[in-house]
């Protein structure tokens, strides 16, 4: 481990010469698949600040490998063009200025058409780069941090283009589904876990740096959710005038559902009383079995007060979903939605689905050591003011996520595909407050 | 003009059946031409509040067609897609709901060849509608606002395009232009004109309500400069501290300056000393002799009192321009660039190169009286917090503009081609500020 | 005339010696003569960015003697405290740096105490200087600017403790009024005037910059109504809807309405049904036949559009108010509100009760020069984005305003106590807007 | 332990009858004794939202026993006056609505001769129930909770009279101080701990519901700083550019140094080459040996990872300090001021001086449980988007803070007194960024 942590990436890179290159251009290929059911106008669009068009994920994505891979490792390599060096950079201080992350939707040039070409013109260095038997274990690493980036900023594109199809009143569908099958419900078990010191954190393969180093934590008992809360059980909050009952919210998710009007998750609507949500295949009804999606840490933190529970920590939820096989409802099932539970008791649905809320604060792991240079950048300097969100999403790629992986936003945010699962104190007298 | 102030468009309808046609084929056709130099994506983007997007402009210069003109008066017309009439309603209140402006960049859909179809669908409505040779006066007067309103949007998407490309650090050029020769200075001259009362507003043939009705305006004696300011002149002023001395200033425009850091007119930059400018031709030196171009009505003011001079009210201006032939610098020269003075102390540059500031606020002629139903939201309820400008700019169309022509912007509007011609009090001790 | 421009006040001096001594005693000691109700800690507070405390008023009124009068007018004078010469300057550039506005209400010191000590002292040096026989007529025109200034403030003072004890839930009492009686309703006439050229502004005694020079208008004919729209009057407009129609209202006047959530004017409210104002005798029943107070520009111009009317021009006003003797409801009665017309169908209440909007910008009269120095920032400057009120209100003095007195403020002011007059054109077929 | 969660205040009662009297008196008198220095202007003003006026700070501490110990548990009990339930409630939504905190300082009724009034009639009312030999443990509790939040404003009180003093030009001084000795140095010396499972939490006594329930951590080995970081340590810093340098800085703390223009600590301000700070003795140099103040948690995070360490998390404190007398520069010494380390390896500084800032976001404690009503309010709902300070300040009262005391601020607070003390991971290669 502590090698690991001395790398740029803080990983230890699992891949090298011919399998990498092989993830390489599967992932790569990833990007243009998703862009498929898009028209020329779809990559332009920018929601709102915290979005960005389709085009720049395919750009920035590129920029990475360009930026940190191709220019200081591969001798010789030429820029495509020296402007998308700013351009495209994101939030990386170290290599330079920003173009303002609110204006990325201004900007109608170079065109879709160009910035495939820039892709095109940096995969074929990287595959002279990949092709190189003595490429160091150093650079490996950095370009599967690259790609790991990139399947980020897929799932991103995704939820950007559902955030910005939503706003239009003619809400375009990205990708036609069969309706779901209305099934059966499969009722809440509880899962106890014992007083301990348990071990979390990344224990070899690859991962970021916030995820190190491992690390030993004290839990005191603990019960767990054996499966998501459901769309039905959020609508009986909702119907016990959850929004409106300040005792039930966090002082600042107070605020924020009165500056906001909240009353529901985001993208649902009445329409003839009947719950509609917006969904990647256009507006359908909310399904009573789903679990409910798109909710921000402040509702999901007030559903489960009002359901005399709480939200699990990140190390009781990494502890709980050790037993779990990493395996689920992922990008790669091309349903781009949450999916009911699966009849029975058995603890499920920790990974795929929904990213899953934790009552943690985004923090540094006891040891952790940003890496030095640009990488630095990557995860540690968001260390304030995030909450954690654990096992991945219906948007997330099965091949990305982990048993440690931490994902975080801000507690407001609910573009995402951010849901919950209840956890508890085995003998709390936690009264609901529910039956208002 | 009595009965012109009572049909539903204040205006006496000046064409009908053939002429009519091949005007409304001739404006129609424009918009089109005007977009040849663009590709997909600059059709999408909105680079600030103010500004729409190209294919917004298109849908929405339709949308007036088909809602004021084709919906009321062809019988049995079918609208295109009823979304349209929600989603390209600009700001008639009276006509429904409208889609939040500053939203219009978010929208991908219907896409640009979707609005072409739109287009083409309704101008075949409007061709059979146009071939009736019962056409009443009053259809055709709304047409004719209908074609007026195209040609405001031409011009308003062609300063929207430079506002968006000039954001872009790539610099995108919208259409060549060889590069202005240098010319020699033209001297200043001063046009006196005796007091009196004179006759202002629209004479007879097309205008819009806000031109009406043709009234008296008692005058004292005045002056007014025979050319435009130069951005040779107004650069004296930046050198003099002008954007750094309040007692320069509006009250606002000083909070204005200091707000947004103006230090400049909008476009200009420098590099390596030199001042550049951004141009429809992409960045290019500021070249001396050229009127002063992409300034504030704060700015105008300011340089006028700098200079010992003032700005014409509109009436002023109209006098004096009423000597002057409807000529200059216009769209249809496609220069889309103001053009220095010709040589001679004759009066000149009154129409087009650059929107005149006055220092007239838009108010209502005395009698004035807004046409009812939707028409009536087109001019009268902006008549608070704008000031006029005359003349046209090198964007406007020749055939749109005329000598009772009001345009209005608020003071701190940039983005327009809007500069300032001098005048003055023949027998002022008007101290200049020079010389600081 | 062309010598009062001159001078740096734009005025003719109208006293000396013995009578400005005096004027000064009596208009210094009607400011403290105002705070006797005040407790300590009313002096402190500030409602709002555009009011100011009791003791910054009091402070900066006798800044503006201290800055403009005695440091450069009386040899020897020794300012009281430098740093008072920062923190009472309001916006005179001239003058140095300003303490931010808003920030006013959050000093506490100097202390109401040593502000009254400041105001002694600063009395008592021009006391002095005031007894100088040889007084120069262009000081002694800055002492009367600067008794015409402490008068606005002394009416600014009133209105900011109004909107200050508005905000207290106790609803503070600045004085107590016996409740007036129930009058009879005066039936509204119309007062015809003819077209033709006519005079304005200052025709001498002492007067602003802004009302000179005095200068020819022509007027196409015109009608004014007899009296002051009614409290009754008002509300009718409010039954009909007058608050959710937007076709009634300017653009920006709708934006303000939709954002401020307006349904009536300031400081009313409804009670057990019933409409309640707070007044400075604290909260009593709306009396239908008062003037309409408190309402901005934006409701007074959308009240008359409804009411099938228009707001007279300041032109027109100051013609139709040239026929009546300069008397009314002014400050010096005591009343502090409004009261309702007499009866009969002569023209009334011109001056005194409320300002009366006009549809005036506020602009340059031809020929106006602003002064020289610091005064010269006492007008001019905001001619932009204002609306002239004419006649002054029952918190002006009567020996400050004139017949030619332009007041301003944006067309969103609601604090001051500001009404409306109709006006309209003779032969007009204004439809009303009225039985929605 | 489990018994305390239960009550209402989540905490075992400590005093009754006779102790519990005088300590309320103690308590309460000690809020008048702070008032002595200021005029009665001081106590209306409220310089920035987060802050509040002293008559405000006065009225609410004693509404608390009013709402939440008299009105339910002294039977007969009349409200001073209703309105004041509402004008004082500060948060609690169960106890109805509030008026809107930023409007604080615009009320100047009722007077602060009348709040006085009102505290001496509670003080009344409440002698009256703690002279009853028969009062429950419960109300005892809620009592104590009273006097604990009294605690809590009145050091409030300090520091927001210090931060509307620093905004007025005068800089008032609240209480003169003799100038500190210049000392020596302190070295800082490094203590080290072992890797284990320890207990934090409250262990006995009075506390509030987030210092519960006591329960065990594991700790990784680290080291802690015997002595809170100092002025010259913390210029070293700014000389070294540590306010202009990316790498050092949280996201969110470089846009925030980047739109307040951050460059030092709060209340320093440079004059003639020398920092100087406002304190509550007026403006006086910086020593250079006191420890440093008035930082926010990004600048102390950032100063940390400039020095090579990182700042303790609470739990580490909390072991660390657990060694140390609760013994300290309070507000009881009287300095309102932090004080220079004493000489010597010693670990010192925990308490008192200033509130030193943890790596730890505010969260609950596992088993945390927030008590039923109002109390609930007190703490809970405030666990987002907050980071945890310990161990008091010079503003502190000595009998109100405690091992377990878990304080909390935004990450951008800086107008408590607040510091750093540094911590590392013993065997980390973490390097320093200094000597840039």
């Amino acid at each position: 481990m502590s090698t690991a942590r001395h790398t740029s990436t803080g990983t230890v890179p699992v891949r090298s010469g011919t399998g990498l290159a092989a993830r390489f251009a599967a992932v790569r290929t990833f990007s243009a698949t998703l862009c498929e059911p898009l028209v020329t106008e779809d990559f332009v669009i920018q929601s709102m600040p915290d979005a960005s068009p389709a085009r720049w994920h395919l750009a920035h994505t590129t920029w990475f490998f360009e930026a940190l891979v191709l220019k200081p490792h591969l001798p010789g390599y030429q820029p495509y063009n020296p402007d998308f060096l700013y351009l495209f950079n994101s939030y990386y201080n170290t290599l330079g200025e920003q173009f303002p992350r609110p204006q990325r939707g201004v900007l109608s040039r170079p065109t879709v058409g160009e910035i495939f070409g820039y892709r095109e013109y940096v995969d074929c260095a990287m595959r002279q780069l990949l092709a190189d038997r003595n490429l160091s274990g150093e650079v490996a690493g950095v370009v599967e941090v690259g790609l790991n980036h990139e399947q980020q900023h897929q799932e991103l594109m995704l939820t950007d283009l559902k955030h910005a199809f939503s706003c239009n009143p003619l809400l375009p569908v990205y990708r036609e589904q069969p309706r779901p099958e209305v099934g059966r419900v499969t009722p809440l078990a509880w899962c106890d876990f014992d007083e301990g010191v348990y071990e979390i954190g990344a224990a070899g393969g690859f991962c970021y740096d916030n995820e190190l180093p491992r690390h030993r934590v004290f839990l005191e008992p603990f019960a767990i959710a054996s499966r998501l809360v459901t769309c039905d059980e959020y609508r009986a909050f909702m119907l016990d005038d959850g929004y409106r009952r300040p005792e039930l919210w966090l002082s600042a998710g107070w605020d924020t559902v009165r500056a906001r009007t909240w009353r529901h998750p985001l993208y649902w609507f009445e329409r003839d009383g009947i719950w509609q949500q917006f969904t990647l295949s256009g507006p359908r009804p909310v399904c009573g079995d789903e679990p409910v999606c798109h909710i921000s840490y402040f509702e999901a933190d007030a559903y489960a007060r009002w359901a005399g529970a709480r939200l699990a920590t990140e190390a009781e939820w990494e502890v709980a979903a050790s037993r779990q096989a990493l395996a689920g409802n992922f990008v790669e099932e091309g349903v781009l939605h949450p999916r009911p539970a699966a009849p029975g008791s058995d603890p499920q649905q920790f990974f795929g689905d929904v990213w899953e809320w934790t009552r943690s604060q985004y923090s540094p792991y006891p040891g952790y050591q940003a890496p030095g240079g640009a990488l630095g950048e990557y995860n540690g300097k968001f260390m304030c003011n995030q909450f954690v969100l654990r096992g991945g999403s219906c948007a997330t790629a099965q091949t990305h996520v982990r048993l440690s992986y931490r994902n975080f936003f801000g507690p407001d945010a609910r573009w995402q595909f951010s849901g919950l699962r209840l956890a508890r104190d085995p003998h709390a007298t936690g009264e609901s407050h529910r039956g208002h």
